[in-house]
């Protein structure tokens, strides 16, 4: 099949609906406090009852709620304090009718004891026995052996990144590993004559550091992937195509970006023609900026072919990219993304059936659109945010109210 | 002083505004390439001009854009094709009036042209010879050699933490170290008779894994800051003095989660006022959950007496702990949190001048409390994220429009 058969724009939610290459990752055990952000590679069951005692809510006095019944400030019920329970230790005492026991918060309930009266609901007058002003209800001040976590019960879903809270959770199960899908391993192809390493001290004229490698390693980490640099690939067909299979081999995700000539973009199309088991999904997407976007796979490994300029490179990835690194790393509840809601600082334009990206800064709730004489660098690092114009719309009106996902 | 004259309930808002210990991290120099989420100590700026040189936008042809004047189809102005630059190369060739040197895009624009023609509008109907269809304007087709950076113009602001884009714009410009601020070092000790390390197998009666430290842990790491994890604690003054004495003179900021009982907070107090050059800032806040918390320094190193219950005390953690831990860090930006907008479910009380941190789940729109009879950790596992009620309200109604703060 030839390139430009395939230079059609599909639209971006068909692109995503559509490109699902079957690769995934594997598995592995991770220790517990290695976790965060790690997903599941299935639901975290817990092997014991949380708190797994009845506990204690209050400081107080464990009793039988019906000693209580009709106590008052003006007619207390008494009680013999026959002992206390100590933080971390069983109860030695039951309570026996008309009894109490002293409980910290925390503490064990004392056996027969079905509720604790708060302390500030009591008052000792005589040595070894207290005043109970207040009925209480059978379970008042206790929680149940399995009130947190039943024996069995889901401690972490399959799938969502697990979050601080998660891992408190599985601690307290004494959950010491975690069965994790492994992070996806991204390989990071850039190509073009003109592109030189960033540690290049000093550049000959019409050379240009790498910037998009960087970056999108950067990405790939966030969004729990593991970069792997494949290095800088001149504009020559048969070397991209030694890389490219290569990088299909060790990784499971591939990411090209591509020289910003077109030579160099029909390169990248025949070199992903030129393997064995590759199929090209779609080379052209309607995107804004993005165009030039190119999807493939070869057996299984996605492979993503992005523009040559930087920002539209990486706005790319994250409309694109990253919903695919997902998809491969086992993340089917992926991370909220920040967002604030703003007012546009002016219209925007743009074409039906195609997504516009529209990077913008935003004071004091109005969203300004940045537009430069051309798409640089520069101006995503003065972004605070993107507004995405969907692909139903022809435009944002001035004053709009927009959503801004922000960059963190 | 005694800790009963501090045990006012102090507002978030003032907390945050007045509990500014002057602790900061040091400074180091850091590889770009690891920088992701580190923070400039200084704002990082560029000791060249990006792109460096003039540049092509388009493929096309480089000419004098006076050349063109009037070009129409009709009529179009002819112009002798006298050579062209190669990707990352200099220009062997200058534009003379009426010839044209072809530029693909990203190539160095050659001398004495001022701007680009795309090869959309051009045609070749002779040998070296091309018939240009439009007039264009000087500039067109032409990124200038500063315009996505001036030398000495800022790449990276101080105190926000750097991004995928800032890492791609510090390579562009050849950055490889950057001066950052340290990790803040976050001395996490836990205390309770009754904790045990998660990593017990089996508990006897009373005895509850340490859960706090962990979730801690991963909220210092998402903050940025490197947990120095201090041990479990017995409810004992003189223990918990010695391991904050420790952990202070360590540390950059120190995080005790205390005991759950009243008897274990006041040797939280009684250890803090033990110890030399300390200083009680509140004990006790006007938030819930989290009221019996305990804000002191010594010698500029903030600590932080959290309550015992873990779901208080990340909520705590959460929303004073980590303004700290960014004052420390060196970060004046604070990075943007996931949030979306719901409606609530049913209305919830709260009380003037207290500040309410209500957990729940959001589904289409719809964000419902989630409560429990008491404040169990898994109740926060189970949260898609929070709402605040701020101190001057009192309450949500229902259906009320809410902003809820997403866990990630």
């Amino acid at each position: 099949m030839s390139a430009t058969e395939f230079f059609t724009a599909l639209s971006v939610s068909e692109a995503l609906a559509g490109f699902r290459p079957d690769r995934r990752t594997g598995t592995e055990q991770v220790d517990r406090d290695a976790a965060l952000g790690r997903v599941p590679a299935a639901p975290v069951t817990s092997s014991a009852a949380l708190p797994g005692f009845a506990r204690s809510t209050v400081d107080g006095y464990a009793v039988r709620a019906a000693d209580t019944y009709g106590a008052s400030d003006a007619l207390p019920a008494y009680f013999d304090l026959i002992g206390s329970v100590r933080m971390g230790t069983a109860a030695d005492v039951a309570v026996r009718p008309g009894s109490a026991v002293q409980v910290p918060t925390g503490a064990v309930i004392p056996p027969e004891a079905d509720a604790v009266v708060m302390v500030e609901h009591t008052q000792i007058t005589m040595p070894e026995v207290i005043e109970v002003t207040r009925p209480i209800a059978v379970g008042d001040g206790i929680v149940r052996a399995d009130e947190d976590v039943a024996i069995g019960a889901e401690l972490a879903p399959a799938g969502r990144a697990l979050r601080a809270q998660d891992l408190g959770l599985l601690a307290a199960a004494g959950v010491r590993r975690v069965e994790v899908c492994e992070r996806p391993r991204v390989g990071v192809i850039s190509t073009g004559d003109e592109v030189v390493p960033p540690e290049t001290p000093e550049l000959s004229p019409g050379q240009v550091r790498d910037a998009t490698a960087s970056a999108l390693a950067a990405l790939v980490v966030e969004a729990g992937g593991e970069p792997s640099p494949r290095g800088i690939v001149p504009d020559d067909p048969r070397a991209l195509s030694t890389t490219l299979e290569a990088a299909t081999r060790d990784c499971d995700v591939v990411v090209i970006s591509a020289g910003s000539s077109v030579g160099a973009r029909d390169e990248t199309v025949a070199a992903v023609e030129s393997l064995s088991d590759a199929r090209l999904y779609c080379h052209g997407l309607a995107i804004k900026p993005g165009k030039p976007t190119l999807l493939a796979e070869r057996a299984g490994v996605p492979i993503i072919g992005l523009p040559g300029n930087p920002l539209s490179a990486l706005v790319v990835f994250r409309m694109v990219g990253l919903p695919v690194l997902r998809l491969v790393g086992g993340i089917t509840h992926p991370p909220a993304e920040p967002t604030t809601t703003a007012s546009m600082s002016r219209a925007v334009a743009s074409a039906a059936g195609r997504l516009d990206v529209v990077q913008v800064r935003v004071r004091e709730g109005v969203a300004s659109p940045l537009f430069g004489a051309s798409a640089l660098l520069s101006l995503l690092t003065s972004a605070d945010g993107y507004v995405v114009i969907p692909e139903a719309a022809t435009g944002l009106d001035e004053r709009a109210t927009v959503t801004v996902t922000m960059y963190r």
